[in-house]
């Protein structure tokens, strides 16, 4: 197969990655003593701590169905930018992007648990990015699978999901792709990513099926030819990604 | 050009569509008495009131850049749905799916929007779910469009815009696609949507280029198969609307 | 009997009625699909939708009491007037006269409901300003009554009501009267509205009775005289409403 | 004149009042030492800490235009009342009833006040109930009016206000009355308001001159003629006030 | 013994007391009728009423453990200070000073409370200042404790509490102190409070045994020899105002 | 000088320290590339990130005084303890054991800052928890102080402050003392703060002065010979930090 990647001319990137290449990822799995699981995932200077919480019981609302609840939070230091953000717990709400982004990393975990093998137990993963230089959501999706999975065998050890239960049917993993002056390039950092025409996360499973697609046309709109270049991009990334967490998690 | 829709087998709709076809499409141009530009658009019986404020001048962040700005608030009444949610008002926040929306729509219009030729004049567009039945967000990112256009033309007449400066450089509409049942339909009712494994929202304009693409696996990931269906019947479905536009409009 | 209205001088209102004269008013009842009960209410250009929504049960602090509940809800859509307001979900916490107008309009429904009839049930009713050209809330109440008497007959024909039960005992409807320019005026448009000396809101029941009467003078206070003038001429007022309900009833 | 409270049977009320007769009224005249007007006002068991809190200059929205603004924010203490009620602050937000309430007290005061001879200069009055037996806001508004009084005259020794503008052009007093098992009753005490048919509050000028009337039927409905007898009520209670309040300002 | 506080040299307070000496204390004992304790206390011209609330039954979390709780809240009128302060039930958030301080009070009451002996009941004591000047929250720890003691002896009176039961063990009070201009001094006065360098707030238990010891360099930092003189003045401080709580209660 | 803590019997510790000793204390100076200073602190296995944010300016309050500003934030990610707590920015407002530390990490800084000599520039420092296991408001100040120290620096090396200014004229340090089983210990883990009777955090610079004192009877109050053990070992504790911040530094 010849990936579109293949006819990308080459460019300077800020690091010197090649346009298809990802930055260097290192997942630190078992950072926390507190949390049931937990990784702390760097995507080049993008750092995301992921724990996640067990929980016998599930909300009241899916109580007594027999199934399990996954769901996530994300969240930024307010010095991991450049320039310092305001609290949103000092704000008192919060704001529309953050949510979005919690909400996405909930759904791109569910899309590989079978919450009937869970049994009625919830899991909460959360995502605070204690440094940030692009690509938070998708290091957060990618680092907090490993905090799931080590969740869950705690969860097995402890006896609240059976020995034999199959939880996690595939993995997840995320990276975000974008054009930058007319060049499609994977997994960008801040200074392309604020360049980007079009920008564009995607989440895909160990098996290469997808999760999510979201792409938004900052600047000039894209047409079909550009965004198989970036699905393309994208599948290689999480492929490359889907390695990382195997081994971390070996 | 043969559209991967004329491979889609017979299904049965609730309403008896075809698969690639979008339900009726009514736009009442000019429904509020009180906004510079406005339109009460109806995907069969999703109802949403768009409205468009023109204040001359922009928010201080943007003072002095010769640029004006569009934004956009979704909201739904209580009992636009078949059982009544409660206010955001009353709960004293917005939610994540209201945030969201709120900003897609920005951004989509945001994206035939020539923000210079706009001058220091500010346009906010407010879609107000009254009935709904699905798709909600592409009906009012299709009707913002007729909103925006008039009161584009309310500044203009009332000189705060120059008579020859081309605000709008394209149009764009909207439509939800989805893969139920295995099968790609176009436009789905709420019926549908619930039942859907994928969901994607696709924002084009009147070129044929992409704005948004965002798809979601609600139950099974899908293939690049399943997303260049969904996709083609995005196409067909924007184009469509796209005419209705248009017709408003003229 | 003679009214006071008949000794009022003619005068030049911006819509040529006569002092007595209520606006036009036009009711849709049936105008959500979703809702158990509704109704789009016009006087002149002021446009409320009601939406009546029926639920078996009543809130936890009248449970077990043998009795129903019947609350509303008021709210503003932001442009709804001639300049745009901001969403009171954005500012995250309600006005003084949204509360205000949502407490009147509840209590102005409860005033003719017998609770034991309607049994353990609640319904809510939501009225919605889609378009403001003044005297909301009036139109509100009287749009609010013909929702709730379809629900009502809704939860009849589901078997929550029984079939004998007298829920609604009278009608009620409400009308806004004020002194503008020295002369008492029948159902005031925004522009009188904001030039009258007093405003009066007045909700009676079909039988004649008073409900409310709020009367405030905005500039000179005002005396018995006065006060007779203005509750004579929402006697009549309320009448004429009476009688556009029993039409869109029947 | 005769007025209709001639007329009402002798009943027997909790405290032996007759039916006409308002509670032992006390005003505790510059109570406080911080504010520039203040009294501690008793209706009865009601008691109300009024302060008022005089400022130089005025709001941006009314800056420049030679005028004043008189406002006022009404609140219970927790224990004021026979069982304790949350905190708003705790809460997070005002109730409906106290912004009610709030906005009347406002009102109230600004119909016997010039603000163009009060010049550019803010007064707020806070009136705090202390102890709450009934007609809490009935006794904000005359104890306000005393506080009021006093900060104008701290004002014009300040010469912030000149020496022969004459910024209250009358005076303001407010008395709550209904009907209990069929009797119209002045200034009602807690367990007689909890009774109340018909719950009314009358808000008039030393001069007789009306300033607000809201009247509610809590149970049945009323007539025109329980609503003379209401009035004539109210109209002898806010005089005796009247009374009250030069007694204490003199 | 002799106390550091007799090598104070003679300093001119603002109100002419000796460096040792505390304000006039007068305790109103029984102030309100509807709460179960209650005093309104003065330190000088601090004013604050502090109420008990008895409610048979504990919060959810402490049920069925066979305890009780006594928890408060602290407030102050707008008002109460030399200039108005915003209320902070319309900020819609407590401030932090709130919060410190009516923790301090709860943790204060609860070190001399038996929860066993108080058996599954709730006591909370509301301290709101009605005028401050200095001081407010150790006056509002004097008096909650006049507050409490009744509202324990009403719950014993209506069996909520055995007879027998000794539900305190002890007393508490509380005084500030501080260095004005190198002069440790004792219940700062507002005046004082504002140019101290060191300020300290100091809670005893009758029997003279510490609770709170907070002490700030609001200045220079302090060494250990001033910390043993503040502290030597709290504790006659303390000791002088357990004197009269026990003339109040007796 | 022969401190009380010669004199403490020997206790098994949960980690085997003495009564005196703290826990192993690592600073990981310029930990984010993002800061302007910064260092991720841990007493043992509590673990607290600490961000200074330099910004040129004032706020509006101290604009044109010539001074500068130092203020802190405290936060705890949601799985830093055993459990895991809502966040706060969820929950909508800051809880009242927040607020207490941030005001006592700023005030505990500014003791030590010469505002003058900072000049009209403001330093934010936030302390983010990412693990907790006692101490972390004391980790929190300690840590604070050294990203305090290197914003500072930076802003010499900016130009925002002069070369020969000094901002620092101290250092500034804390530990958190407590009696536990009768036994006063220093740097308690959570294990024995959770156990202990007596709860005190202690902050002094680094010339050994006190700058903050805050003592708690959580259980049994405690007489002063128990306040000067616990004073003695905060004394020794806050001088082995000083220490380790001058390693840091060097």
């Amino acid at each position: 197969m010849t990936h579109p990647t293949t006819e990308i001319p080459a460019i300077r990137r800020v690091d010197g990655r090649a346009a298809d290449q990802i930055r260097d990822v290192r997942i630190e799995r078992g950072w926390s003593r507190q949390a049931e699981g937990s990784a702390l995932i760097s995507f080049g200077d993008t750092r995301v701590l992921c724990t996640a919480s067990f929980t016998p019981g599930v909300p009241r609302w899916l109580t007594g169905k027999g199934k399990g609840w996954v769901t996530a939070e994300y969240a930024m230091l307010p010095r991991a930018t450049n320039s310092r953000n305001d609290r949103e717990s000092v704000k008192g709400r919060i704001g529309g992007r953050t949510h979005e982004i919690s909400r996405l990393i909930g759904r791109s975990l569910r899309a590989v648990v079978d919450t009937k093998a869970l049994g009625e137990n919830t899991i909460v993963i959360d995502c605070d990015v204690l440094q940030a230089d692009g690509g938070t959501r998708t290091a957060a999706i990618t680092g907090a699978y490993v905090a799931l999975a080590d969740a869950i065998e705690w969860g097995r050890a402890k006896k609240f999901i059976g020995q034999k239960s199959r939880v996690l049917f595939d993995s997840v993993s995320a990276v975000s792709v974008g054009i930058v002056d007319g060049t499609p390039l994977a997994d960008l950092a801040y200074v392309e990513d604020v360049r980007a025409e079009t920008d564009m996360n995607i989440v895909m499973t160990g098996r290469g099926l997808f999760v999510e697609v979201q792409g938004t046309a900052e600047g000039a709109p894209f047409d079909k030819t550009e965004l198989d270049a970036l699905l393309a991009l994208g599948e290689s990334g999480c492929a490359q990604l889907r390695e990382r967490q195997l081994a971390a998690l070996s």
